[in-house]
Parts: C-alpha cells; sequence; structure tokens
C-alpha cells in the first residue's frame, strides 16, 4: 500500500522516458532546470485529467463556471495580492563563489566549488538572508525599464477575483457559486522538485466558490470531501490518501482555514490538493486597490455583501505524476513479472489498441478498419502488429491501457473479435458492431483492482 | 456574404462582454494592452475550438502524436532558430518625448504629446531605426543577469523539434509522421490587435509533419486542404475563405513554401492559419548547434535522412473570433430582428438550454431533474427559468445554444418535452429518455443554414 520500495520513482522517470510520458525539457542543449516537456502519452494523459478536473468541478455542476484568464495581467494585481511584497524564500549568496542558497534550506545544500561540503566551506562568508521573490519579471511593450515591468502569474486564482464583477455581470448566477480555472503559473524555484512535482512552470486547476458570509465552514467541509471523492473516484487509492488540517501558525496570510489533500510518494508525504477558506480577503482588498466595488448584491433580499471565498487548488502536474505513481505495479504472475499501470479507463492515454493475430491473410487491412471506426468515435488508440500477441500485452500493460482488441481468423469469419481487459487479463469475444458502445460501457464501469498475484496471462 | 456591415466587430466585441465570452484584461486596474481574458461562454469556446483542432489533427489520425513542451525553454534554442536574431520589429524613437514607434507602421502613429500631430511633430528628432526583439525576456533562477536570461516561446514548434528524437524513440512511428501542440506563445506586439486578432499571449495550435525529403510537396498539398476542409466542415462559410500563396520575396527565411487560409474579416482580409514548407531548415540547425543528430533511420531501407517538414499552424483565439464572426447574423424575421450565433453544435458554449414553462407546478424541479441527467452526459447545459420563453429563446440565440428544451405540462403528464431547434427555429416533441441520444446524434448532423429572412418564432 504505501509506495515505498526502493527504486520505485526512479523506475517509474524511465518509463516515463522510455515510453513517452515525460521528457527533460531541452534535453538536446543540456536541459533547463526543474522544467519538463510531455511526450505523446503524456500529453494525453494531461488531457484527461484536466477532462476529468472540469467535467466535474464545471460541467456536472450547475454552481460552477469557467474561466481562460492571461498570464501577464496588469502589475499592481500583485502588488493587491500581496504577491510583490511577500511571495519570497530567504535566500544567502556565499560571498565568494556568488552561488545563491535558500536560508531555510541550507542544511541540504552544497557548496559548488566543493560538492561534498556545505555551503560557505569554498572558505567564502554567507550574506545575511535576503528575500527572493518567485515570481518570473518581465517587460511588457517596447520600453525595458521599471515602467514597463510585468509578472507572469504565480498563480491562476486572482485572474479569477479580477473578473468577479464581470462574471456576475454576464452570467446567470449568484452565491453560492464558483469560477473555475485551468492555466499555466510560474514560479522561480530554486529548489529541485522531485521530477514534475514541483516545476518551474505548472498548469493549476483552481475555483473559487463565493458565499454568503456565515455559509463558509459548510462549503469549505462540501468541498475538502468533494475533492477527496474526486481522486478516489477515478482510481487514487485511499489508504495513500490523508487530509492533513493547517495549524493556525502554518496558514497563509490570505486563509482563515486550510486542509491539504496529500499523498504518499515515494519520497514521503506531500501535498497533492489544498483547500482554502480565504474569507473576503481578496475581494476585500481589489475593491479598495482598484476602487472597483467587488460585493454581491442580492435583488430579493437587497442585502449587499462581499462573499467569502472557499478555493480548491491543486497542480495538474502533480496530480499527473499520482496518478502514474498510484497506478504502477511490478505485478508478480505465476511465471514472471510485469510491469503494469492500473489507470482509471478514463485516465489513461490510451483507451484501446488494436491487433491483427498475424501479419497476413488480410488481419492487418481488417484490424485497420476496426482502428479506423474506434478513431472516428474519437477513442485514444494504439495500432500494433509487432511481436507474439503476449509481448503487444505486456507492452499495453506499461502503458496502461485497459483494452487490447485482437483480430484473428474468426473475425474474418464471423465478424467478432477478442479483447482483453488489462486488470484482470481476462478476454471476452464481442461482434465488431458492439466494440465502440461496449468500451464506452466498461469506461464507467472500472473498478480499482486489489493488488493481488495474479495467476493468468 | 462579405462580412463588410458598418458597426459589426463593434456589436461583436459588446456582445462578447455582455455575454461573458471575452473581457479586457485586469480591467477594473485600466487594463494592460491588447491582452483579454475569456468569461464563462469564451473558456467554452475555446476548449471546443482546442476538443475539434486535436480531434481531427491527432486523435482521428494514426501518423500523429501530440506533445506539451514547456513554454520557458533553454535560451540556445531561440539563438538556433533564429528568433534571438532576427525576431524583430523596427522602431524608432523620438528624442524628445520618449516615445516609440514602429518604422514600418510609422504613417499611422501620432505623438503621445500632441496626439492630433505625427510622430516627431512634437519638435522632437526621431532616431534611425533599430530592431526591437518581440520575445519577451526574463531571469531564471536565483541569480539576475546575462547568466540567467530566458525567453517566453514566440510559437511552439521549437518544442516540437527539440523532442524529435524522444518521440521517434519512445512513440511506434517512423515517417510520414505529424507531432501536434497546443499552447500558449507570447510577442511582445506593440501595434493594436483588431481585439483577439492579435494578442501580446494567445494559444497556438501547431502541427510539424516529418516527411520523407521529395515528398513534401504532396503532403504540403494535403495539409492546405485539409485545414481549409476544417473550417468548412465546422460551419465556416467556404465564400468568406480563401488561400493565398507567398510570393517568394515574401517567405520566412525557414519556409520553401507557405500558403495561408485567410478569412475575410470585418476589417478586411486576414491571416486564419498558415501552413508552410519549412524544408530540413529546423531539425538541421538544431543538429548542428546542439550536436544531437536529428536524422531518421529506417531500418527497413537501410536509408538515413534528414525529414522534410510540413507546417499548419494557427492560432486557437483567432479561430474562436472567426467561428464567432462567422456565425453571427442580425437575422430578419417576419415581425422584428434577432441576434443569433449559428455555431456548428460541437463549437457552440452551451449545448442546450432547459427552461420550465411557468415557475410552479412542480416544472422546475422536473427541469432540474433533466437539466442533472444532461449534466451528468457531460452536456454543457444552462438553466433559464426568467421570463417569456419566446424572450429565453432570444438569450439562447445570442450565444449560440443550438437546442433549447421546455418542460410543460405534458411532461408532467407524459414525460415528453418539446426541443427548439436554433437555426430553423423548429420543434420536436421527445420522450424525456430520448433526449440525450437525440442531441449527440443532431450534433453530428448539423448543415450550416442560408443566411435569408425567416418567418416562424
Amino acid at each position: 500500500m504505501a509506495k515505498q520500495q526502493p527504486n520505485l520513482m526512479d523506475n517509474i522517470v524511465s518509463l516515463c522516458k522510455r515510453k513517452g510520458f515525460v521528457f527533460q525539457a531541452s534535453e538536446i542543449y543540456g536541459g533547463i532546470g526543474n522544467t519538463y516537456d510531455y511526450g505523446p502519452l503524456g500529453v494525453e494523459l494531461l488531457r484527461r485529467v484536466k477532462d476529468a478536473w472540469w467535467g466535474r468541478v464545471v460541467t456536472e455542476r450547475s454552481d460552477v463556471v469557467g474561466l481562460d484568464s492571461a498570464i501577464i495581467q496588469h502589475p499592481d494585481v500583485w502588488v493587491t495580492s500581496g504577491h510583490v511584497g511577500g511571495f519570497s524564500d530567504p535566500m544567502v549568496d556565499c560571498k565568494k563563489c556568488k552561488a545563491r542558497f535558500r536560508a531555510d534550506k541550507i542544511e541540504d545544500a552544497s557548496c559548488p566549488e566543493k560538492p561534498s561540503k556545505r555551503p560557505g566551506e569554498c572558505a567564502g562568508e554567507l550574506t545575511e538572508p535576503r528575500e527572493f521573490n518567485l515570481m518570473f519579471k518581465t517587460n511588457v511593450g517596447p520600453v525595458e525599464g521599471s515602467g514597463s515591468v510585468a509578472y507572469l502569474r504565480p498563480e491562476t486564482a486572482q485572474g479569477i477575483f479580477l473578473n468577479f464583477k464581470n462574471v456576475l455581470d454576464s452570467a446567470r448566477i449568484k452565491p453560492p457559486f464558483g469560477i473555475a480555472q485551468i492555466g499555466k503559473s510560474f514560479r522561480n524555484e530554486i529548489t529541485p522538485g522531485n521530477f514534475v512535482f514541483r516545476t518551474r512552470e505548472f498548469e493549476q486547476a483552481e475555483m473559487e466558490f463565493f458565499v454568503p458570509p456565515g455559509e463558509d465552514q459548510k462549503w469549505f467541509e462540501f468541498w475538502v470531501r468533494e475533492r477527496f471523492q474526486w481522486y478516489t473516484d477515478y482510481g487514487i487509492n485511499p489508504d495513500a490518501l490523508r487530509l492533513r488540517v493547517h495549524d493556525k501558525k502554518e496558514l497563509a496570510h490570505y486563509a482563515k482555514a486550510t486542509t491539504d489533500v496529500e499523498y504518499l510518494y515515494p519520497f514521503g508525504w506531500g501535498e497533492l490538493e489544498g483547500i482554502a477558506n480565504r474569507g473576503d480577503f481578496d475581494l476585500s482588498r481589489h475593491s479598495e486597490a482598484s476602487g472597483t466595488k467587488l460585493v454581491y448584491f442580492d435583488q430579493e433580499t437587497k442585502e449587499k455583501y462581499t462573499p467569502w471565498v472557499i478555493e480548491p487548488a491543486g497542480g495538474i502536474n502533480r496530480m499527473a505524476l499520482t496518478f502514474l505513481i498510484d497506478a504502477y505495479e511490478e505485478e508478480q504472475l505465476e511465471k514472471d513479472t510485469r510491469v503494469v499501470l492500473h489507470f482509471h479507463p478514463r485516465i489513461a492515454p490510451t483507451t484501446v489498441a488494436i491487433f491483427p493475430l498475424v501479419k497476413k491473410e488480410g488481419m492487418p487491412e481488417k484490424a485497420h478498419e476496426i482502428e479506423a471506426e474506434l478513431r472516428r468515435a474519437r477513442l485514444s488508440v494504439q495500432y500494433d502488429e509487432k511481436g507474439a500477441i503476449g509481448r503487444r500485452y505486456r507492452r499495453q500493460d506499461e502503458v496502461g491501457t485497459p483494452f487490447c482488441v485482437t483480430v484473428d481468423g474468426q473475425t474474418l469469419a464471423d465478424d467478432v473479435v477478442t479483447v482483453r481487459e488489462r486488470d484482470s487479463m481476462e478476454q471476452v469475444t464481442l461482434a465488431v458492431g458492439e466494440l465502440v458502445p461496449w468500451i464506452l460501457e466498461a469506461m464507467g464501469h472500472w473498478k480499482r483492482p486489489e493488488r493481488s498475484p495474479k495467476s493468468k496471462d
């Protein structure tokens, strides 16, 4: 249950590169720190995670609408939000070798001149800690200089607060209601981040849920439960998840309360998502700073108030990593071991693989015909005709494809195919015409398998 | 046909703000130039456009895979690609008022000190033109300075070339094959951009299709046809589209040939998408600069070669704007005029609206029940109980909702609903149980309506 087996993280990183989930960014130029690109399987995994989040948080709900705000906003936004003043890490410099280190992580750092030694042991003196802002700075417009400084957003949440009034005025909605957004955010992180767990650019999924004051505790509890439930509904092991309540001194300056959903990673418990009660902090601050009143006026009760905000905020990349780690199993079978990713079929990058049993007798042509039909249904498909069927199954297991379809002599004779399910390794025979509806149906009925030795295949 | 009626663009911009498609970014702080946020309907429109592109270019094809590369790559990438050296506009400064202007657009500019006058007429002298790079610069890591300079990508294409070898090594694919990507790019544009037609940050949809040398012309022609076809399949008026072949002196330095798909915007013909034959320019340059050989070795023929590249490249925001403009009609009916967006049902932000005929007799409850069922099917739904049915239809016409479902006395008695179709304004009666499959079916059978006076409703 606890994913603490040795080398697990190394095995996953290696699988990610070998199979096309995640590559080091700018690898051919030596890479760039804490930055990754997502390959053919990785981008499909991210798409599934985003669709699962958006579908549940926006599409299925009548009280949440979406938004897509710009990455570069007016610089005053980040003054008001507190990011210009306070979004920083304390750093110390070595006066001799000029290296810079996080003051609160200096115990774990090493001197770049003498990597076996602690910072400062190159005989340089360390400066006093100074605050280093984590926002990326740039210049907008034709002139460089302080007048044109702008920032890459460090969170998507502020774009939502900025549009609170626009959404109220245009959508037919009133508190309690939410505005949700998925998009890239940027933080100039200094410390390395356990693969894609913490990266300089990352895709956030945030939702600000605006409620009448006094209803905040109820909705806070609702969203903690609902977000926990989402992870388990998509197959994450509930025993590897826990809720952690922030204590008073740990709370961010804007938060009345925060609870994290944590996952037991190979490197220990880590934050998967945070649910915060932000009170009326953001709307009040932006009202004051911008001069635009960000309040709600209830036509029926004639009440005017600043809504309180409950915010579930997670990272798509971290969610994807978590689905990957949680799905990963080196499963002991009777005669051998298989590597298998037990993804929920709605999360799996490839939904169905199709194999001609042999590369002749018209089987590849028939398999391509069925492939085209599956693709027209907008299912994610992989065609494979290389090697023994058993090896092809294993290749698909390793990338988590839930269904493998084999075209054989019977297909040519009777228009039936064999479908092999990834987790149980059981097979069923189906008419070709039933294949698409059968797969769509089966995707909805998946259950997380027990992780125990299997004896088939 | 030609969208040249006066005020059309103003009417669309106003509709976009009023209905929640597009807002000015950071509006409460006075805005930030050339930057927009997408509201509840706008974000759904962008999602549909992205899904339609990805579905056709990636999911439905066996020869294209996806990718999602980082925005901030190693700075050498942009030296090799030619962007550091050549991605610039010529600018002149006024020595007196310090304003900066594009040298090639100076005829259209005005002096900020004397807005009625041309640049330099504040009696300042203008400098000689200097090149101003359009890439946004930032600093990565803890130290500011030239050693840590990085750029926000001005195009997604380079991220694809960087991963050419990674994809070849991990995906089971060989030329001719494509790698597709959707993602944000950034250009520090100085000139204003006709609403969201040209903005500083924008979402690109690019695909690099790698072919054996000699097959480039065939595939270039294929992708020009295929991309043109995609727009008309999703409802764009073919009479408002044209292909424009770049002449030799207009070609970018990397291009052997380029054809633009152009659309007749209210402000004239403009580029909607470009299809370029990039030859082996990019892979060769990156091979040379990085020392990693970006070539293909064919195991069967034992041939080694650098593939040529055909690139269809468009902007999601510009596509969305084009769908909006093309869908927009102020339609003359017998007694009045309606504003209607004739979106393809797969592009429309809201797929179905649901109305209780009256706000009593259990109709709202029944309507909410059906709403929940539609949402569980992951359809995008709007519930509306306010005002006369006719007015509710018009509200949905204005945002392009293709289907309106009314719950009335008959629904409570016989479990049947009335579905009204947006373009024809015709109504059908359906069993509640048939509603979801009927809508899914109807979405696939939509035809672009003739734009002529109607006499119903």
